[in-house]
């Protein structure tokens, strides 16, 4: 691997900041001027607040795939062909060449949910062009995904307010 | 505490994605139209890339403050000096009122550096006006700020291409 090629980073762990990390970087390769792509495969894990300052924000696009999934094991087939019918528009969109970082916001999720097969989507990872750098977020990476990836951070729960208090989310900050 | 206090959320831990989950943060609230001040405690950790992003979002004010740091034993004096203006800085804007949510960004390494006593900031941060949200980034988070907080997320670095693989930090990307 040189300098010249695409990161594949991964932010997983049952910790906060996993999305939110994403989302800076975004910013961050969007601020050098480099087209960037965000997949949401989980849709409602974001709120309006992200939303509205994205739209801000030049060379950032970012698009919903999640929709509809019901995360009940009596419509694991809805579900799966949800799953792949995004996967099949990340891969798409990996290959337009256009993009030069492309977040997958919650595939993490959806692979541990075992709504995508894994070896397809690794191929595919494996197979993005040269200099593209991905973004895979979510809880529960597979090991072999971790293995694969250039950069991995486990987002670790040291304290959770609502958890530890009782709190309910407060709007803005939750995240 | 109610729901209507304000956070003091941490991000520590030897991982990527502190100042990025909290700059994540940062778009968030401001895109809930909460105005959001981000105050910088030491130099050269941002890019050309974040600066310039934050330059197009309406409600977020960034603040260099750590110009001038030597990291070097025989400044020592001179270090705490700065640290101590800069942090008199942050209590002043955290007794402005005009803020929702202050970030403040490597003001966990210059705890661990003993740039800063512990005790006054902790009491500064504990005495802030309530509904004020207070982000602290950076590695070496001491135990009593961890205590104190309300979220803590530990990034604990999995795997990073530069040190295991000998890369250079890429343009847009590196964080």
């Amino acid at each position: 691997m040189s300098v010249e090629e695409g990161l594949l980073v991964v932010f997983t762990g049952s910790g906060k900041g996993k999305t939110t990390a994403a989302l800076g970087m975004a910013m961050r390769a969007a601020g050098h001027g480099m087209p960037v792509l965000i997949l949401q495969f989980i849709k409602g894990s974001w709120s309006y607040g992200e939303l509205s300052s994205f739209e801000n924000i030049a060379n950032v696009t970012l698009k919903p795939l999640g929709t509809g999934f019901t995360w009940k094991k009596e419509n694991l087939d809805e579900d799966r062909k949800l799953a792949a019918r995004g996967w099949a528009e990340a891969v798409s969109e990996m290959h337009r060449g256009h993009y030069k970082l492309i977040v997958l916001d919650e595939l993490n999720v959806v692979l541990s949910y075992g709504l995508l097969a894994l070896d397809p989507v690794l191929d595919a990872l494996r197979s993005r062009p040269p200099g593209l750098h991905v973004v895979a977020t979510g809880r529960g990476a597979p090991e072999e995904l971790i293995a694969m990836a250039d950069l991995v951070t486990e987002m670790k729960q040291v304290k959770h307010p609502y958890h530890d208090r009782g709190l309910k989310a407060q709007k803005g900050i939750e995240f």
